[in-house]
């Protein structure tokens, strides 16, 4: 379990908490909240803690610790739960040691797609989605026809600010941009809800993860939560996964596909009580967040991980209070725009980007 | 193609007419459509032609001509589109010989559900619903781990009175109640979806196909008729197939599963111009019909094959002008009431019960 203390990391907790014949918890690694870390390990009793922003308890310590854990031989699957750009080097080490490896950290696919694939490929790990719209295409995929889907729709909330006229959503504040409206969770990806950077990233994401064109990718906003993804079929039939936004279950599914396992923790969905379930185009005028992390995605290389990295800077910016809500974007398209096309063919080069990209967006915030 | 001059049957050809490479038509049948009947085999140069109801062109004719198209050695696939009780014994003996019976004929199954589903081991033949509903619940089902469904919930449109006073729906006329406000159909099916006859006669349908307890399938009114139905699973995940109301998908699904094939006949799902979905609960009160059919459904033996017959003398009797719409279920609930509980242990015994059931509600129709 990387980033055990965070939203992921406690709901994947939950889960294995209900099934304790079933799954045992061999590695916790955490960055920096050490009392619950301590909690965990009381709890779960793991052979391995991790903590890595301290030394403390003779758990080991420093980001190292993240691919010892995921890479142990006595872990068969890794979650990975954690936030931003430092989940990468894990996963890859993960997926190059067979290991099935739940995803909830999109970064990780978004800065270095094809590595990541190449690395499932030769070490013959399984990458499964734990982000509720890529397990919802997951789940509606699983057992159907290979490459026989003709599109994608992600449905997204459509954040705190859908409804907003464009000018109160440019001075939006640090407290609107986290109090998103179905979902309660981290504050980097409550910010990238409310600019949609955060479903360019799944585009992104699913792009990768099912082999997706970008011209099959697309978002619809759909402002109940209700409906996670539509998959539609090469026949014109659509699948749907549905049910009350809650973690818990892709994280379920991701432990237990193809299996299914009966969990009575989890709310039975009534289709008269979750009321009318409504959809809306993207406004791109409002989100040009989401535009940009699109195009980022269609022009390929190292274009994703340079938006990603420059999303990363621009939101702890705002989440800082050095830059209003409407200047992320702004920071994020400055940041492109000043960009080489380079290809993300390895470790490295994808690293460059991303150091370069977060260099460029502190320039950026400093001279405005 | 058995009733090929039928809501279904003509839909059928469509499919097949738009994948000449794929499917040949090698039998049709219809009960007394002559003249669309010669335009058909016209167009598809079928080896067997039959017409049930009269001798016509050296055509077969009677109804035996059903068993024989559906029991011939050049067919692999039975499309059964006949309405009511006369698709019983075709669909047996297509089963008994092996073959795939792509079933619109709800009939059947709520007759002679365990003769049929015996025929079908005994055969090695496959039962695939045609049914919208059960379509969409067969292609959630499908490839997702056996048993695993906890609850199928079936769709209702609510037909054209679900939102009418008890008092109007009661002397509703024929023209209103053939108005069904999202799916054109014949007139006998038209019927039943105004007294949501039809939803328990679905509902019996699926107990017999999913092998489901009763409990374990509900009716939801969804009147857009959008998300064909739900099936949710032992971990308390929903999937849901859905699209804009066509049966040519469920007939093309039937005849290519577990395959699908690329069609471009069908047009695209657009969940923003599909509005908003509504949910709402199935008004008792004002469908009395089917409580009785879900009634008659757990009583389980020849009761569902007397509700169903039950149904259609009354629903002749309302199309002919005898009796008012709301006295259909009095007439259902009346049989019933009368019936002796009989096993539906052979097709002699469910022929009887139908046979009772059609006598004893002539004897109702005629007292009143």
């Amino acid at each position: 379990m990387l980033g055990s203390t965070g939203s992921i990391g406690t709901s994947a907790l939950k889960v294995v908490a209900r099934h304790p014949d079933r799954f045992k918890v061999r590695a916790l690694t955490a960055f920096g909240r050490r009392d619950l870390l301590e909690a965990q390990e009381r709890a779960f009793g793991p052979a391995f803690v991790g903590l890595v922003s301290q030394r403390a308890n003779g758990w080991a310590s420093g980001v190292n610790c993240l691919v010892e854990a995921a890479t142990r031989d006595d872990v068969d699957i890794v979650v990975n739960g954690i936030v931003g750009a430092a989940g990468l080097e894990c996963t890859i080490a993960a997926l190059r040691a067979g290991k099935r490896v739940a995803l909830a950290n999109k970064e990780t696919l978004v800065m270095a797609g094809e590595l990541v694939r190449c690395a499932a490929r030769e070490g013959k790990g399984e990458l499964i989605p734990v982000d509720s719209e890529h397990s919802a295409v997951f789940q509606c995929l699983a057992g159907q026809p290979e490459r026989k889907f003709s599109r994608i729709i992600l449905t997204a909330s459509g954040g705190p600010f859908h409804s907003w006229d464009a000018e109160r959503v440019r001075s939006a504040t640090v407290a609107e941009a986290l109090n998103h409206p179905t979902w309660r969770m981290g504050r980097k990806i409550s910010v990238d809800s409310a600019t949609l950077a955060n479903k360019a990233l799944e585009v992104i994401e699913a792009h990768f993860l099912f082999d997706a064109g970008y011209e099959q990718v697309s978002a619809v906003v759909h402002p109940q939560s209700i409906i996670h993804s539509f998959v539609e079929f090469v026949d014109g039939s659509i699948l749907a996964q549905l049910g009350y936004p809650n973690m818990e279950l892709p994280i379920l599914y991701a432990l237990t596909y193809p299996e299914r396992l009966a969990d009575e923790g989890l709310t039975r969905f009534d289709p008269v009580a979750a009321g009318p379930l409504t959809f809306e185009p993207v406004r791109h005028d409002l989100f040009p967040a989401y535009s940009l992390g699109v195009q980022a995605g269609k022009a390929g290389g190292t274009a994703p991980a340079v938006f990603n990295a420059a999303n990363e800077a621009a939101v702890a910016a705002f989440l800082d209070g050095r830059i209003p809500f409407g200047r992320i974007a702004e920071v994020i398209g400055a940041v492109l725009d000043s960009q080489t096309e380079r290809r993300a063919d390895s470790l490295e080069a994808v690293r460059a980007a991303d150091a370069w990209a977060r260099q460029r967006a502190e320039e950026i915030l400093c001279s405005s």
